[in-house]
């Protein structure tokens, strides 16, 4: 399954990448600097007790360090739940992110809650009815990937109340959460508080969030999870012992202070995280106009990333070695989209691209005229 | 089991760290400047396929990139091995490495093999009678944590094919071995291919290592496996997909990088590696000496740490908090050793120290001095 995912520069050479959905605004200042400082820990063991991230993590989420847990990304957060439950059977939405079920390996059966397109493939309380106490595990994306939707707020809520009435572990990815909705990103993190709560006070559910997305830093690896105490301890003995490394440390340290800071500044002040929403909700606004005039289905997002279909008339067909035309000629432009055949719930036809910086997606909508109307 | 293993200094105020082992020379310069290249990475994915890591190794080993697999330190590979295999019964010597136990998760029914005394703690061709069919997984450490010896090649060799012709997967963990022996970094290297051959020619093995000791850079995580290709591609399946950071990708190539330009140069040579192996060889002398002197019974070693004992009329007890004396005078004076009291097989009065520089060698004996001999 390796490989299936957006993002592969290894083996493209390419100027735009819009495969991967990062924060527009690129890696803040003092991320760059705390990881330039960690360079001078490297003969320094990271602290396997992880005492100063939990103790920073808390107090972003004025909640304990005993319910948080840190992972080398949010991937080995998500094999780390499969190992520890060992689900027999697991929920998952219909189109979602593939790494749920990399992180299965194959070991557990998958029932598929397929998402509809009519519903623009919202999560809506059609799920409800598919958990059930033969499960295990439930993965659930908000905002999902690759469709954009968040969930609401009191359906989250009957999700996670219904899983704990079931006996069934629900595991809510929001690794995208505060690039998505509408607001400042202090908002959105406060709005994500009820996942929190719900996953730390009632059990249930354990949250898995990460800075990948929020700070543009796939290359450290930072991801979190947060649950009851007895849940994150559990985990913990999933992890390997020097999993975060100092890097990883350094940045999410310097990741809290950050929304720390965020949190005391005066509305409308110009600060990274809010110019980081402006900038998402004006470039989705944006690029999901040109889309439409292009003629392409744009399904509402939230996110920084907007999926779309190609119109009846409009298909590209099928390009070289399988892969569409679309991408293909998208590629020869030097840009790389995410094809979302390969996600079970879709098919040919749909792509996936990110959010990014005006001159980026000036620069797709540009590409996509020249090869759509031939401009 | 967390905070049982060497180098919390995190949770103590510390001069000398002697409870781990890692190179006395640091971090070499060029892997100093390859992290700090990286920083300028952070924005990018890692590669998940670990191309041009898988290749990098190959040629240091004259072998296939599909004989290798990377890890976020060896210990994510021990923990990524039990999962993959899920043994039922294990066999692990004792004394040991206690990340093999941790590893496990306690879902395995542990069997001991243990070193005795008499023999300093080295392996010998007892071990060959309790490799049986009813083992799934044998872990060796060669040399030894916390002993010293390296394994003895020939009983390597009887020991990975006793495994293979029970059906049992033996994993070989020679995170040490370059700083371990006589002779150059290189012709250790060279030594160290005899199992390197069995893992990937034969089947039954998996050799584990990593830059962590070699390099002096346990911040940044970095080790590698090698089997044959299948077993490395079920193993692969058992890791998150992006385990490397952009950290350790630099890293690992300049350390490749290195190990290459060593290979080349002509014996006597000043070259970083060179330095390392005279350095190991002449401070492990003096400190086994300085503390044979002083009354403790030394346990031979091959490595770059040494196993040490109270003489029975020398015991300075236990002081605070259940920790010994010795201990506790070291820490007063700002040096951390390995009290080795909770390893199995071992007890109270039972001390690891690594062989650091002249300089941090000195002051260690200086301070035992003091305790031991009221100088």
């Amino acid at each position: 399954m390796l490989g299936s995912h957006g993002g592969d520069i290894y083996r493209n050479q390419i100027e735009y990448d819009f495969s991967v959905s990062l924060n527009p605004l690129g890696c803040p200042e003092e991320i760059q600097n705390a990881v330039r400082a960690a360079s001078e820990r490297v003969c320094q063991y990271p602290d396997p007790r992880q005492e100063e991230l939990r103790r920073a993590l808390a107090e972003c989420y004025d909640s304990g360090p005993g319910n948080f847990i840190c992972g080398n990304g949010a991937s080995e957060l998500f094999m780390a739940i499969a190992n520890m439950v060992k689900p027999a059977k697991v929920l998952l939405p219909a189109p979602t992110f593939s790494g749920y079920e990399y992180a299965l390996k194959g070991e557990a059966e998958i029932v598929r809650h397929y998402l509809r397109e009519e519903d623009g493939f919202a999560l809506t309380d059609r799920i409800l009815e598919d958990i059930t106490p033969d499960l295990d595990l439930l993965f659930i994306c908000n905002p999902n990937n690759p469709t954009g939707q968040l969930v609401e707020e009191q359906l989250l809520t009957r999700i996670i109340e219904k899983c704990k009435s079931c006996g069934v572990l629900a595991v809510i990815d929001e690794c995208f959460l505060e690039l998505a909705g509408c607001g400042t990103v202090a908002a959105r993190m406060e709005a994500g508080k009820v996942a929190v709560r719900m996953a730390a006070g009632t059990g249930g559910a354990i949250v898995v969030r990460a800075f990948t997305k929020l700070f543009a830093i796939p290359g450290v690896r930072f991801g979190y999870a947060f649950a009851t105490a007895d849940t994150i301890e559990a985990l913990r003995g999933n992890l390997p012992e020097w999993n975060i490394s100092v890097f990883g440390e350094e940045a999410a340290l310097a990741g809290c202070r950050l929304i720390l800071k965020d949190r005391q500044q005066n509305p409308g002040e110009d600060t990274y995280l809010a110019r980081t929403g402006a900038e998402i909700a004006a470039e989705r606004t944006f690029l999901s106009r040109e889309l439409a005039e292009l003629g392409f289905r744009v399904f509402p997002s939230d996110a920084n990333y907007i999926l779309f279909k190609e119109g009846p008339g409009q298909s590209t067909g099928s390009g070289e070695a399988g892969a569409s035309a679309l991408y293909d000629a998208l590629l020869e432009r030097g840009i790389l989209i995410r094809d979302c055949s390969n996600f079970t719930g879709l098919g040919p036809g749909y792509y996936r691209v990110a959010v990014r910086d005006h001159d980026a997606n000036e620069a797709l909508v540009t590409a996509l005229k020249e090869i759509c109307n031939g401009d």
